[in-house]
């Protein structure tokens, strides 16, 4: 049908406001959507005991995409690990088999200050780094903790087959093209067999597209790069492990998390989109947190799931034109910057639309 | 005895070059030092066919300490992975059990400019990495790559055993005892068991250093905060992996690689020390390199496997010097330096003795 089934959920922390304005943008485009909402995480938790209960897994599955909050805080971190909030974020990936993580880190021109890098060395940066996010160590067995010998030992098990790897690369490789056609895959090669593989199959992958020039890089300079020259880079594809790392230091670069969406999708295009940023439990409730990053989020979850370029466009230059008018939350505010909490941010994107 | 071995081990690229400027200044100093060398790496490949020869094993074994330069370069990058230069690297760090690497990550105040990032954020930045070094993924059994239902699969296995973590950790708290006494302990806990052992044993161990006050950060949060606020950081213990990229990501912050040296270390106190920086074929042999991370590295040598701190003490404040008198190798040049090569700068250094 042309009505689209999107999952809301909201999730811990200020993940009930941040999505809510995600909804209001979206609503405000009157576009043929349906919201249904569901819980996960600590929300969850409290709710059923699970984070990633039968209700939400049902709702999740049947919808054509999901908008996430966050998930997480320090309420939970002592529970068993069946029942830590993150645990619901590793399932239901891994239940909708979203295995393609696309996390852009993009420099807004009107908050270049707020990097702690250098201007010219950041001005102008837009990297997408595309991260495998259902498989690697994060979902290998063997794992745990065991006695051997009298003492404990904890192992985990780092594992991609060619298949894996190949459908991740292909994802990469077809982003590149839609960009600066410059792909730079990131592996340990010199020390992990894993990644060995990894390097292989994408350099088997890579004369199927021409016109993307393929590079490799050992993780290690790849964090260093990063820090280096950042503008070097114009598409980025690893494992799920090294992606964690290496998305979260990129995102950093830009000194603005706030404002960072990300989408995880699956091979028919159903997929996740949630902000790069946490829970932020310490100002959650307050009416504060930068709503800007979830409403992105939105806007590539129309843009991959649904193929709405427009009204996905729409919300990006909504958002600009917000910036450019000087609105900032507390977290992207400098020194002498009109501030707005989360709902006044939401109410000038619309009005912006 | 008093007098020391020293195993010098030249390795390739800009190796040799740089090695000569340590023995040039560990003379000047008229040590009780004796020194012989051995092959490492791409070189001992090329004589022996392997990187790291019986010959060296022997050498390296009944040394007091091992001073390397570098190994590798694109000369050996296709060749079998057993024959491979950073092979003899792993090797020997697996054969002296060379545990614990410790790797500082100073910004010099005469330098600041080089960092990318803003000088308010670096400025006077003094962090020391405490990496494991022979265990976690990097020696974990099994690994390989393998058919499995007619596809290749690659896999390697993260491991750690509670002795490993808890010798590596009592390292890290001596360390933090000595400078301003914060440790903080790197992990992923939320995903991997075997870090969330890692956690338990630090824990475990506090107690023991009422002193130093531990905390913990996930991996992608640490990668996060190195460029939001590293001067947060005091001394951040790690594992084997996430040592090899925060440890990267925390030399660029400085901005002059060229300049971090690094001890790796038995239970016994012997070491294998090196500068932080790879073996830049691309210069090698024209008398351009930087010598003082590995002169730095002698430094750390002096200290730790010989316990003697004031000569160390007077190399460090060699470079000091020379830095303060405006000498500068191309590599940590700004506009308007006098830019002198490999040997000047060991010269300088030891006229500045
Ligand atoms: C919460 C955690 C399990 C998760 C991950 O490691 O994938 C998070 O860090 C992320 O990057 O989305
Ligand atoms: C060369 C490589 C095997 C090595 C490592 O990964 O340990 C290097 O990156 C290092 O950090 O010393």
């Amino acid at each position: 049908s042309v009505t689209k089934k999107v999952c809301l959920l909201p999730g811990d922390g200020i993940g009930p406001e941040i999505v809510a304005e995600a909804v209001k943008v979206l609503k405000a485009l009157q576009l043929p959507l349906e919201f249904e909402t569901a819980l996960l995480g600590g929300a969850a938790v409290d709710a059923t005991g699970e984070p990633y209960p039968e209700a939400t897994q049902t709702l999740a599955r049947e919808a054509d995409a999901v908008l996430l909050g966050a998930v997480g805080g320090p309420k939970w971190d002592t529970l068993p690990r069946p029942q830590r909030p993150e645990r619901g974020l590793l399932a239901i990936r891994k239940d909708l088999n979203l295995f393609a993580n696309l996390r852009p880190a993009i420099l807004y021109d009107e908050l270049a200050a707020a990097s702690t890098l250098k201007p010219e060395v950041v001005a102008g940066l837009d990297i997408l780094i595309v991260r495998e996010l259902t498989g690697d160590i994060y979902f290998g067995e063997p794992r745990g903790i065991e006695m051997r010998n009298g003492e404990r030992v904890g192992f985990n098990t780092m594992i991609y087959s060619e298949a894996e790897i190949r459908r991740i690369g292909r994802i990469a490789f077809e982003a590149a093209r839609k960009r600066r056609k410059h792909l730079c895959s990131v592996d340990k090669m010199n020390v992990l067999e894993t990644t060995q593989l990894w390097r292989d199959v994408m350099n088997e992958l890579a004369p199927e597209y021409p016109d993307v020039t393929l590079t490799h890089m050992l993780v290690d300079n790849a964090a260093m790069q990063l820090v280096r020259a950042p503008k070097q880079f114009d598409v980025i594809v690893t494992g799920n492990m090294f992606g964690d790392i290496l998305s979260d230091e990129a995102a950093m670069l830009t000194g603005s998390i706030g404002m960072l969406p990300s989408a995880s999708l699956n091979e028919t295009g159903k997929g996740l989109y949630e902000p790069c940023h946490g829970s932020a439990p310490d100002i959650a409730g307050q009416g504060v947190a930068n709503p800007l990053a979830t409403i992105l989020s939105a806007a590539m979850m129309l843009r991959y799931s649904f193929g709405w370029e427009d009204p996905a466009r729409a919300i990006e230059r909504a958002v600009q034109k917000v910036l450019a008018q000087g609105l900032r939350t507390r977290d992207i505010a400098a020194p002498g910057d009109t501030v707005v909490g989360t709902a006044a941010m939401g109410d000038a994107v619309v009005a912006a639309l």
